[in-house]
């Protein structure tokens, strides 16, 4: 649903006259926007998170709420190369929510803001029967902005960040467990890959998302984006799960592929720029550099992303299309 | 209550390390913030429009909200002298609005953006049970950032556009009348003022506000923010309602003066400046722009606005402070 409303929006845009006052370098579609103005190239977005959507009043307390929606757009900046300068909120507030929670929102914003270089510039408070917090954050673009749609068969499919730890947290409180403290943490408080996301930009990264959705989902966006293929290695994947998710027994894999709240930086990277970039990356300080898998040439009509399990991986066989098992559908549909 | 958080988020903000990446030119507590980046004093506002609170569903098509949700956003660009380049949006959709009503609110968003020269370009969908549309605006700051904060004594108070038609509407409907068809109309598709925005600051504007809770309340926050009371002339402020909000009877000057929802620009000039301004805002060919009244040192130990009224006005004689009604608590709380 969402791919195909981006793309309506899009044709909506190429209709419309251009802007007089700035040129978009980076449009609809991706993490977030790349505006040219007044001559410096400038990144905007924009996240949403919802009572009962995104958070649960019961896990994450007003603060919480608050550093993520700064941390999510944050994640956004990065996996375009930028550097985020500076954010607003509307925050819609519930008549019944006390004063306390609204201050404890803004100090979790503000939080986030200090702990990632950014100024909390203003806002707008409304009246809502629901209570969200949307952020606008305003950035700086890196000499190279990287986009969703530039992976190109040959290059390597790598991730920074580990996976799955959010998810983990709220698959253990769906059955009534007591989730990894840790996970928990990834879910309350995730942290964004600012200094990552430039040093995949400087290191000749094709393309980059931040992994929000779930891996599956994500990397769909990479293979859409650059008419290509995606095959994951399934142990490589393992392998970049969050300590303990494996702990989870079974599905954990599903919690790494299609979990979402991950906040890692999904990249494709040329074959000869793989060890600059994990250098780059290692330097960066936040994450390290796995390898997950290779861009091929689209099998099919539709680019899609497999996973490609080892023959002992119990999974049935080959699947339909080629010898994996295919991941693009897997992720959590937050619109 | 709105006031009271901007003071202490500014407390917040105080308290927080400076960002690395960029400058803040003007924070908390304008219309839009002024931030450097890259050396480019870039503008960033957000404004959250939220169904049953600031529309009705009954009253507004969504083609309606997505234009109006640009349009505000416009509208806080201009205040402080700036030229909106490109907007992002979150969409927060109940799962039963139907698709075709999505596609209309982002055909309105559209609109807007054309009709004002912006790009729209990218944005967030998230399920919510409330509808609600937040845009977030990045303009280009202007040769001279206009505050809230700049009134001096013996300033003239002037506004450019007209006042009370939105809330006109929304009174008829209110008493089960037929609102008239311009008085709906700008409760369902409000103009900003761009080019009058710029013109009020080559003129050498001291203090811009734009009026969206009420001329009562945008005033005070003009009062408040240079630390002086206005006092409007009542016949003055009459002449400045929209065409036909007499009409309404009783009741009528206090959709003038806190109705909300104008987008009118009131301001603050010296007074030597006045016709400078008046010629650049009829130039601009949006609005004219009218004395409202004047600037003076606070009387009180508060900030305020008085309106004073002629002696026939049967308001019943001289309030407890000055010979005038004091306004600035008028307006609509969207908060």
């Amino acid at each position: 649903v969402e791919f195909a409303r981006i793309e309506r929006i899009a044709a909506l845009a190429r209709r419309l006259p251009p802007p007089d006052a700035g040129e978009v370098l980076l449009g609809i579609g991706d993490d977030a926007a790349v505006v040219d103005v007044g001559g410096v190239p400038s990144v905007l977005c924009v996240d949403a998170l919802v009572d009962g959507v995104h958070f649960r009043r019961d896990l994450s307390s007003p603060a919480d709420v608050g550093w993520k929606a700064v941390a999510v757009n944050v994640s956004d900046v990065a996996a375009v190369g930028g550097t985020a300068v500076a954010a607003v909120v509307a925050l819609h507030r519930p008549r019944d929510l006390p004063e306390a929670d609204v201050d404890a929102l803004y100090e979790g914003m503000a939080e986030a803001a200090a702990a990632y270089g950014l100024a909390l510039v203003g806002g707008d408070t409304v009246t809502s029967p629901t209570l969200a917090v949307t952020v606008a954050v305003l950035g700086r673009a890196g000499p190279r902005t990287v986009t969703r749609s530039g992976a190109r068969p040959g290059d390597v499919v790598v991730v920074a960040g580990a996976l799955g730890a959010a998810a983990a947290a709220l698959h253990a409180v769906g059955a009534g467990r007591t989730p990894d403290p840790a996970h928990l943490a990834a879910h309350r408080r995730p942290r964004a890959l600012p200094a990552t996301g430039r040093a995949l930009a400087a290191s000749g990264a094709t393309a980059v998302v931040d992994v929000s959705d779930g891996l599956g989902a994500d990397a769909g966006h990479l293979a859409r984006g650059g008419g290509v293929d995606l095959r994951l290695d399934a142990d490589l994947v393992a392998a970049a799960a969050a300590d303990g998710v494996r702990a989870v027994g079974e599905g954990w894999l599903d919690l790494v592929l299609g979990g979402g709240e991950d906040q890692a930086l999904l990249a494709t990277v040329p074959p000869d720029r793989v060890s600059v970039a994990a250098a780059a990356v290692a330097a960066a300080g936040e994450a390290d550099l796995r390898v997950l898998g290779r861009v091929v040439e689209a099998e099919g009509a539709e680019p899609a992303v497999w996973l490609d399990a080892p023959p002992d991986a119990g999974r049935g066989g080959p699947a339909a299309h080629g010898r994996g098992r295919r991941v693009d559908h897997l992720g959590y549909d937050h619109g």
